[in-house]
């Protein structure tokens, strides 16, 4: 792994955006959440609220509609937003669990059969305490 | 506003983690729920989902257990995970609109009574097409 994962930090952040991604995935509510089922899966997180998702209707000129899922983990949470005109997928995968973000990162890839990716790996909470305060 | 915002990107993502943050807001579920109803109102979001809540118990030596809240918007979503124990909140505020994000960051910090914070400014979909592909 890329990044030093010893525990000085609260938790690891992925942002992943995917283009020209498959249409009929990210416009079937029943793919996203069963998305959200296998990623936490996948990732050995637990489930405290979720997954759920909903249908955001076409808004702007930015956003011709799609679906947003999301689901709370006892380690914090995972998003999706899709947009299946613009074959485009908005993904952030949060937890303060060391998860592999690189095997995170595979299955998106290929559940959503995304061509082309931008990916940020953020560390949260660089100066989280180690020991309870109160 | 440091960031350009033209519309060459899809959305803007603002990660806010908080320390020596007030305890009884942070240990309180009306008061987080609560947080994501004004801080919704404040960016003049639509609400889709939510907000929701839900206690995260104490789970290993990292966390000791919180709330987690969040709402999804028409514009994508917002979330905050608070760790009362360790007086740290840990919040995302992703959206495709071009939300006023120095605004986001002073309510934060006044509602949680945040001591020290580190930010991301995080530029999501920079490829993404102006224009429907399907």
């Amino acid at each position: 792994m890329p990044i030093d994962l010893k525990r000085s930090h609260f938790g690891l952040h992925l942002t992943y955006d995917g283009y020209g991604a498959d249409f009929a995935t990210l416009n079937s509510k029943k793919a996203v959440l069963s998305f959200l089922e296998s990623l936490v899966k996948q990732l050995e997180m637990k489930k405290l609220i979720g997954p759920l998702a909903v249908r955001a209707k076409e808004n702007n000129f930015n956003d011709p509609g799609g679906y947003t899922g999301f689901v709370v983990v006892q380690e914090s949470h995972i998003s999706v937003h899709t947009f299946p005109r613009r074959r485009f997928v908005s993904i952030d995968a949060y937890s303060c669990k060391d998860y592999d973000f690189k095997m995170a990162i595979k299955f998106i890839t290929a559940y959503f059969k995304v061509k082309r990716k931008e990916l940020n790996i953020i560390i949260r909470g660089k100066k989280y305490p180690t020991k309870n305060l109160v």
